[in-house]
């Protein structure tokens, strides 16, 4: 991936910020992004080796990286990774809560057991890290907190309930927690993408096109699409947005919007002499 | 149109309300609901014919049915309209800002002329005559203003710019006039219909599939799914409720979050060891 | 409680529905005009005690209620409490996840182990027993399931942040899952109240004073004004909604957006020539 | 006002926008940020006085800055000032619709003239201007259209009816033309301001006071708030971004979601074994 973004937050350089989810998917794909602006990043992930991998990948950046094996889901092992961190007594600039399971069932097939499964790794980091976390990001002069969220909780989707509804989930945290820390200078939001393609997924022209035709957007969007909404709201020129879900989805409208749908209305409604122009 | 529609707001009996665009469409459908349940209505609207013909049609009910002739994108007819209103100087207990026009056209070719004819038919009755019988519906226990929506301002739409434009007027209107009345027993409201067959459109099979296949309610939407939610916000029991946009639109569904597309995820997922329930 | 109310939804008179948290606070209050319009009540909840005595209470319409011991939060007690109800094999016309906890509690104190509690109550039963109810409902000719959402999910609040996450849960569930039922003739709605009396609060006059000031509607809402959109979307005459929130809540405005704060911009426009009308 | 904000969209250099209501407030504020981006800018506005002195302002940046003399509110003013841009014939990148007045007033004095006279000055342009540059935004590799909103449409707000039909206009326009232009590459979205504080407004350290109570973020917000996310819209790595609402408003909340109004509860809470961890 290549880090010619034409953009540059000055103020994020020498800054250190938390991210989790960075050994795949769009987390992994924003890393060059982050660097190139001179963040430090503490990369917390399940799995050493893949860890281990991200570090070689950007070696040329590897004193700004530190990486803390962490099972997200697991409250213990959360509590020594966020141990790790607090030795330090650094400032901590920033955290991204962006791991997250997305499993598609059935309704009917869900059980109480998966429910709890996808909160675990999808909103518990978002308390827990954030909590522990705290007396850190309260150091520094510009303390963000970005939950990832997704569109799924506003188009709803087929087989996705538990998703959804964690990424709900993270909202109404985004809404209280920005309001609890109104004496403080660390905004929350919850960045919320569409559909992103990602290497992993290959190549599919079918479905790509499927979603082309039903975004304003007239391409797959990409990590790239990210990574500047998430720079902005990690620098102090983005310091005024708190308390915000930010959509970034590519316009998908709803093919009942669509030209096509709307063709024979027009037509008649031009010929209409209630709606002429006068001359 | 029958009206065994197996609901009664009480307290709606000898209620006077006044609705505009009431001789065609969702307006017009409503109105025997409205009548057994035994609201007064004054019926306002541009055709001394259309209007007549709309009491002979509910004959039964005549004594309830007033009609004022009015242009509605005129403010010198909605001034003379209304003085004939305020003359009777009676409470008025609600007011249904229904009448508007949905002409398509391209951006491309939509004039001010065209923009300011949507807004003279579509928004200034919701300001005019609201400010108008300002003083009667004061006079009411329970005074109720409802603007009519449309989900086009929600889910956008090709074509309609102009349309979706004055219907988001008409929200920031509730939003504002809600919060100014706050002393007053008023509420208001805007109820948001998404696509609703009437009569005049005909029978078009293969569009009432393509809709139906994207609502999450398996049918056409009729008057009838309006006529309840317009009634619960004429009722004192839904005096709670103000400042709000209420949608009645059948649930529809983003294709992205169908079934179909997410058929092949399903089957990955439910094979994955991650995701598994244990025995 | 009277039971006055004046509406009545004929088509509920017979039908059945599930309601949680039925011994206290909204759920409780709301009863007896469930019983006044006919409907069969299938209480469940954890205290049997509670339950018996919301029976002897409303002992004229016994017939009407069975009531169901059920720990809401253990999966193993909704288990058996739904086993109950599906022996029967009837015909579930809607179900009302209702019963929640909201303690308030500093994010700084929020362990994993309250935010598993507060999703074991709040969440999880509107998964699970809908999912072991959906047999049931699918015979209903209009099945409803509707999740009781709060405004808190909207406005943020200090100290409920686990709270607002699993009312924001609820609403990504109510998306997904009305798309999920599209062939189905069930509706899945959320239904927000704002901050409502009941009893067992108490008179606090200075306390109700504030909330009025900052509600469109000029009294502390009750109960009362969650029956009718309640009774509404169980309905047939509500059949038309579904995937929404629908808040009750009073027109809670902003005192940034109050009367008082405006008032010198209002005079020094209100003297502004460029903004007169012409004579 | 210095021009050290600490972030640079380099594709922004060399690009043209057309921005109005560029001689006071935000639009004005937010110039050196544009210039020192290497934005070309032509201005339009009424005043060319007013004009003529912000480019003196900026005189080294003087060969990026174009005016044109226009009365927004008037067609035919607008038509020859587009006529002016047309003739060129080179790609313009951006139309940032930003003049608006905000006259208060009670809705008993608002008259059909009033309303005219908001829409003609707030939403009009955002119309027609945007239609007469579609050619030459088509031409630009990222076209972008950026509607300038206010959270006083969402927040409601006494006197302030028109102004926030005003802005719901503006949000379905965004909605719509999102959509229809979806086989382009221009990008439409609203950017919707709190309350910031502009020079003109001087110091009213006690109503500041009263703002910085209620927001998330502890302190005024200014200009330089808006022209980040600004930036990122006009930018390509905004480009994945369309369709939407931007909210920079400093976490406003609600007061009855206060630390204060909460306390009492907090405490109870803290007592009660229900909620109680374990040990």
């Amino acid at each position: 991936m290549n880090t010619d973004t034409s953009f540059q937050f000055n103020d994020l350089s020498g800054k250190t910020i938390v991210l989790t989810g960075a050994t795949s998917g769009i987390g992994h794909a924003i890393l060059p992004d982050f660097l190139r602006q001179g963040l430090n990043l503490i990369l917390m992930g399940r799995n050493p080796e893949k860890l281990a991998a991200v570090v070689e990948e950007h070696s040329s950046h590897k004193e700004q990286i530190q990486t803390i094996t962490c099972e997200l889901s697991d409250p213990q092992s959360r509590e020594e990774a966020c141990g790790q961190i607090l030795k330090s007594n650094s400032a901590i600039d920033g955290f991204i809560s962006n791991a997250a399971i997305d499993p598609r069932r059935e309704f009917e097939n869900i059980s109480t057991h998966f429910v709890r499964n996808v909160m675990a790794t999808n909103l518990e980091p978002s308390f827990h890290i954030t909590q522990k976390l705290m007396p850190l990001l309260k150091k520094s002069p510009a303390g963000r907190i970005i939950l990832i969220g997704s569109v799924t909780y506003d188009l709803g989707g087929t087989y996705m309930s538990a998703y959804a509804a964690s990424k709900g989930a993270l909202i109404g945290l985004t809404h209280c927690l920005s309001h609890e820390l109104y004496t403080t200078n660390i905004t929350v939001n919850c960045l919320s993408p569409g559909a992103i393609v990602v290497e992993k997924e290959g190549h599919r022209p079918e479905r790509d096109q499927q979603l082309i035709d039903l975004q304003s957007v007239p391409r797959r969007l990409t990590p790239k699409d990210i990574i500047g909404p998430l720079s902005l709201l990690l620098s102090e020129a983005g310091g005024g947005i708190s308390g915000q879900v930010i959509k970034v989805e590519g316009g998908v409208f709803h093919p009942l919007a669509s030209a096509n749908l709307q063709k024979n209305r027009l037509e008649t409604d031009s010929t209409n002499p209630a709606f002429k122009d006068p001359e």
